[in-house]
């Protein structure tokens, strides 16, 4: 047998993460050999500390090294309305449009009682104490289009109803630049339903 | 802006790595994040240890972590047979076959003159006084079927042609479980030609 334990070692741990099978795992290990030990200790120290500085920004929940994130601190941005999203990537996709100038509020899941996750398991707690305490005018659900996230979206749209805040949610539609024929009769419904007068 | 340095980081670090784009970096980054702060410095301490304890056999020039690899060490393996392969993973493909019983030669490489690499890059120097010390009997060439294979193959017959050792190449067929139908025609004819007497 050709056994080199470190090797196998670091094979093992690509093999551990998602959607890396066995023989990519092995790929990305032997390429990790191949490069400079400069460069992999630089890989190795941005993993201990991006898992050592990273936490949860104290007012919206996004993952931050600071107190608070980036967007929470920068004082351009409007904090009357809320983005509820469900992770900190989503939060990345939204400021990729480069448009959004919101605040945004992260809840770290879905409601799942399938999976335990139940609404106090993610941050909505937070999220009600933020539109009690702050000038909130709108919050915005952002949740994916999913079973979970249609009801996290609803469940929290009811708790928020008191506080007399407006509540919107995206809106679903075609995709911009997909192919009508290959839509699903779903989507097409809401699209239809959701059509709007040009003008 | 969202902008957390430490998490940019470790997705440009993972973006580095061979067919990873920035997506997956990000979605592999955000799982280093979920794992345990154990897991995490065990994952990053793979990586170093691979690095700094990996080098080559001293005799098959094969990646081990001692002096000679788990191959050439092991005395129940025959040295009269040396397996020429292009690098360390071609040694994990055969070794997987638990038939080869001889040991390896790694070329770390394949001739191709148009990317620099002339025979001189790679390990045929290690070869030849393997050839010319060991009492070998036979070289098995096992590069792959590509035109730098077959060149390298040729190159490396040549040389060993003096020193009276057998050179074989491996078969060339149709593979196992493959489709006739999808078989490009070289491999058909190179499977035609190499038809074997069925007893």
């Amino acid at each position: 047998m050709y056994n080199v334990p470190p090797l196998m070692n670091l094979i093992d741990a690509f093999a551990k993460l998602p959607g890396i099978g066995k023989k990519t795992a092995g790929r990305l290990a032997f390429f990790v050999l191949s490069i400079s030990e400069e460069d992999a200790n630089g890989f190795a120290d941005a993993i201990v500390q991006a898992k050592k500085s990273i936490k949860l920004c104290v007012k919206c929940q996004a993952l931050t090294d600071k107190e608070l994130c980036s967007v929470c601190e920068n004082e351009d941005r409007d904090p009357a309305v809320i983005c509820v999203v469900e992770d900190s990537q989503d939060v990345m996709a939204f400021e990729r449009t480069r448009e959004y100038n919101g605040t945004y509020h992260v809840l770290g899941g879905l409601i799942s009682p399938m999976d335990g996750i139940t609404p106090d398991k993610i941050k909505i707690k937070e999220l009600l104490e933020r539109a009690a305490k702050d000038d909130t005018e709108e919050v915005i659900m952002a949740t994916n289009p999913t079973v979970e996230g249609e009801a996290t979206a609803l469940y929290i749209a009811k708790l928020l109803k008191p506080f007399g805040i407006k509540v919107s949610r995206l809106a679903y539609g075609i995709p911009v630049g997909g192919d009508l024929e290959y839509a699903d009769e779903i989507t097409l419904l809401r699209a239809l339903q959701g059509r709007n007068v040009l003008e």
